[in-house]
């Protein structure tokens, strides 16, 4: 139950930013014949739910989150991390630099608050290079977002947020480790 | 005193809220010869102040927020609508795709974190539907910003994220729970 | 040690921060011969290391931050100024109104999360008269962004969310108050 929940997060996380991405023109699907779900190939949201759910398997086999987090955590992270999938879409046309600073700072922020150990910064760290590599591959982005290597420059960051958060998901939804503020500590 | 408190900050972020609406063209008022305090008609934020001292009597006699809020919290919560609310003038432009994902995004991020109850999220989707709907009667969007019946297609989310930290600003304000974290835990 | 991480700090997000101004074309540097580091001239990062190291030195002897503030807590306050100060740049354009609004509300809202005390809202205050001033002798800003007397609008609340974390922050690396939430409160 725990884990379906975890592949429905990545689910519509994945769903929901890639419409901000292709609405936004920084991505583009090559018309291929491909079924296509919102406005992302079917295939596009069981990869990233799959993935999702595969940094929380590892993360969790780690001991993660090292910090005590609770469902309402992971709601607030999991809406962070779209927030920032959609600001990308929004920052489409902003100078490279300006675009990179803010989401690393933002990603940093997000690493820091969910679970600030080592951790989940080597999970965060590994899918800000798998992921940013895995898209080379098979994603198309506009002539003016895709500096790095094909794909945008801001992207390990968006993949190091969402990495960060993945890691501890399953602790945290399994009650591995208590809540960090019970909803109502007065009873 | 309390409920004066909750009136002003409204009031207040009311009447920044839509300076930046009017400044970005957002919203327009059609000139009416009514008097005008900042760039908002006069009556305006004394309608945003009674709305939002009314949802905060409803969550107070609710018993909310479920969750132990102080004063500093509501000068953060209070502060993060009113970002939200410059926000989406920001955004204006941006694809509604993008703008819509990214301010509910944040919307449940603030429920999530200020209260996350039921009854929280009751006032708050309240808001989102009555809000949108009032303004339909009154409001006047441009025509890039009218895809939802007259208004702004983000404009729920908005209200969605007022409503859910007014519901319990008057239980924080009046100690009604015990601040979450007191300023000085080590004396 | 404590304090070279201070003026490292403040090193970096100045250099990081003043990289997306001048990439957002928000602040030109005149051609003087002077050498370079990133897009800043060598001694800018140098005067934000110090001024961040002077206000962290006042705010430690006044006894900040009242609130127990961690290293976790640096990276996070660190993190989201060097955020704000990235979206400074991509407001460029927006009208004045909704830059300002904008980011006075984070501003506020990080003086509330980080240390909401006296203490910390008067370092911040002056930090956010005393940057501005100084940078109206030496800053030199695009004619769209030189509203207040030659510099940005929006100045005054960057400064303000920086002085405000700055004045804690010698206090939460040296530990004089325990971390807010240790990392493994189960065990």
């Amino acid at each position: 139950m725990h884990r379906l929940a975890v592949f429905l997060l990545g689910f519509g996380i994945g769903l929901a930013g890639d419409a901000c991405h292709v609405a936004s023109g920084t991505t583009v699907y090559d018309w291929t014949g491909v079924p296509t779900i919102w406005k992302s190939e079917i295939w596009f949201p069981f990869v990233v739910g799959l993935a999702v759910l595969a940094a929380a398997e590892v993360g969790h086999r780690a001991g993660l989150p090292k910090r005590a987090r609770g469902v309402n955590d992971v709601v607030i992270g999991a809406s962070v991390v779209l927030a920032l999938y959609a600001l990308t879409a929004a920052l489409r046309g902003q100078p490279t630099t300006v675009s990179v600073v803010l989401c690393a700072a933002i990603a940093v922020a997000v690493w820091a608050w969910w679970d600030p150990s080592a951790g989940a910064f080597g999970i965060a760290a590994a899918a800000a290079v798998l992921g940013p590599v895995a898209e080379m591959f098979v994603a198309n982005y506009a002539s003016d977002s895709d500096g790095l290597f094909g794909v945008a420059p801001w992207l390990p960051c968006l993949y190091f947020a969402a990495g960060a958060v993945a890691s501890g998901v399953l602790g945290a939804l399994t009650g591995t480790r208590a809540a960090a503020e019970p909803l109502t500590p007065a009873g």
